[in-house]
């Protein structure tokens, strides 16, 4: 089958073995697989990837992926089931589902789009774990279903900082994380939130998010702006952008006992003044990923309309648009979210 | 009188003029004033100290000093009232008394011995703030009454760490910070204490405090002996030696999910890596000072024994013996905390 795959830190269009399903998996064909950014990162800092996966993990449940082998990512994806392996009863073929992109194979857990054994949805079929497949609701676009997975990252950010209703939110960035933080924030209350981006098509979507205030840094300090929006209120800083001195400008800016949450994910080595969030007594969470009931939830939110994600999709291209969507991305007044549909190639 | 005075980070014996007290304010003589480590850093790292605590209050409500003109630091004492100001009703001549370093002045608030107005207590006399003035209770020591800012410090991080009885903690760390916080977790409750120290003079005076288990990390890396002693137990890592590359290893120890506690003051630029701490979610949460209320609490802690703070003391000076205490304080081994006790000059 085709794949676009990431060879020798390149990406190239070429031809994969089809996979067949083991016990509890199933074999689909990709309706709609989203680019995200950690997969921009990751072609130029996978190797940075697997080791900070690695030593975060002493007991070795990390990346399973080798450089030197083939890797096709892609965990973003919408899929319809044409095939389910021995002991799968709660799918079958014909099933249109989304996945959190974590395979079980036997006793070893993968992540499907950052594995050379299990490929990703940058491609024509990937194989899913069963127990993990949740049906597309009737009538839902199966396009808008393909973000649940970075719409449920903000979900998760916005539960893992503690914000509460009457505080205000500002949120560093508006590319897809920063925006499904703003979506997570709407939905849980929160009626103060500001969004910074360089980019205007950006602000723009990060108002249709649910934004209230959105500021260009350069012309406004996104620290002023959530002051006068703000005022007194407790304020939570989402970094959402992930490059070096982002955290330390957010620690800089927060007020006394202000909390950030990272969600942003900075590969690179960063430098922080301690003695700022000293002085401050600042907290600074990190999160990642979400849980099974929150990538169920989110998608109950983009089925019911609770979170509009038809804006946020900018282009849609074939297997062999890949490599060009993966430029394309880097301008953000054009692309927010750009959808590879292997049916158009 | 006398005083041991910061002149171009150095510190010289000599006179100053003796203070007034204004209105709220009280004259008192020093009974004993601890050396601190942030002293130490400050006298060498004086002009970070400011630059930091600048940068941390764009209100401008951060230490008066100026580096050019005498300060007199010492901000953990005990001293005698010797004379009160218009207003002062709570206090009167004869009480011995306690108090945060904290001094109104009108509408100036001032860190007492972070200050080129309010000298602190390396010196014969110094100005308190009436209300914020604690009576040592009849027949604390004084001496050890002197330990209350200090150990307050612990108390403090112990209570913003969030830690519950049933958790583990490590301390990383058993100079006088680490140690305090280790008497505030035995004091909250937790009976799974780790304390890692390269001085076996300081893992003796950790066990005294009430830490389990002692380890030096030269022998036994710190975070296998919280796991061997801990097992699956929720584990929060206090980070009380403040020097660059602390934090950084605190984040690769942590487990998945694990809570960071900074209460080491690490003056230096630090790095670290975001990636651990999204891969783990961490909390890093930093801790500074202390409340009202926490510090009264200790006072208490100390007199009624809960703290036997005895053993800390491992040197008296008089103010001509602070630029050599300075110097001592470097062998572990042999000090923990010296006390100036002006009377001995």
């Amino acid at each position: 089958m085709r794949a676009a795959i990431m060879r020798n830190s390149q990406l190239v269009v070429g031809e994969i073995d089809d996979p067949t399903p083991g016990p509890m998996q199933v074999l689909a064909d990709v309706i709609a697989c989203g680019i995200c950014g950690s997969d921009l990162h990751a072609l130029i800092h996978a190797d940075k990837l697997i080791a900070a996966a690695a030593e975060a993990s002493p007991d070795g449940a990390s990346f399973g992926m080798d450089l030197k082998q083939d890797v096709v990512m892609g965990h973003e994806f919408s899929a319809r089931i044409t095939q389910v392996g021995p002991g799968v009863t709660n799918v079958a073929p014909g099933d249109v589902v989304v996945s959190m992109p974590v395979m079980a194979d036997g006793a070893t857990i993968a992540a499907i789009g950052y594995s050379n054994t299990f490929n990703g949805g940058y491609s024509e079929r990937l194989l899913l774990f069963a127990p993990l497949c949740v049906k597309v609701p009737e009538g839902l676009d199966p396009r808008h279903a393909a973000l649940t997975e970075p719409m449920a990252v903000g979900v998760h950010a916005v539960a893992k900082s503690g914000i509460a209703p009457g505080d205000t939110a500002l949120v560093l960035g508006a590319g897809p994380v920063g925006l499904a933080v703003i979506a997570g924030l709407r939905l849980a209350g929160i009626d103060s939130i500001v969004a910074s981006d360089f980019s205007p098509a950006r602000r723009k979507l990060a108002a249709h998010m649910g934004a209230q205030v959105t500021v260009d840094p350069r012309e406004t300090p996104a620290i002023e702006a959530s002051r006068q929006h703000g005022g007194a209120k407790p304020l939570v800083i989402f970094e959402a952008v992930g490059v070096p001195g982002m955290l330390q400008g957010a620690m800089k800016d927060a007020p006394r006992g202000g909390r950030i949450l990272v969600v942003g994910v900075c590969m690179q080595d960063d430098t922080i003044q301690p003695s700022m969030g000293i002085n401050k007594e600042l907290t600074v969470q990190f999160a990642l990923g979400y849980t099974p009931e929150e990538f169920n939830r989110t998608l109950g939110y983009i089925a019911d309309g609770s979170i509009d994600v038809a804006p946020l999709i900018t282009g849609e291209v074939g297997i062999a648009g890949v490599p060009q969507a993966f430029k394309d991305l880097a301008n953000p007044e054009v692309h927010a979210k750009i959808l590879v549909m292997p049916e158009r190639s």
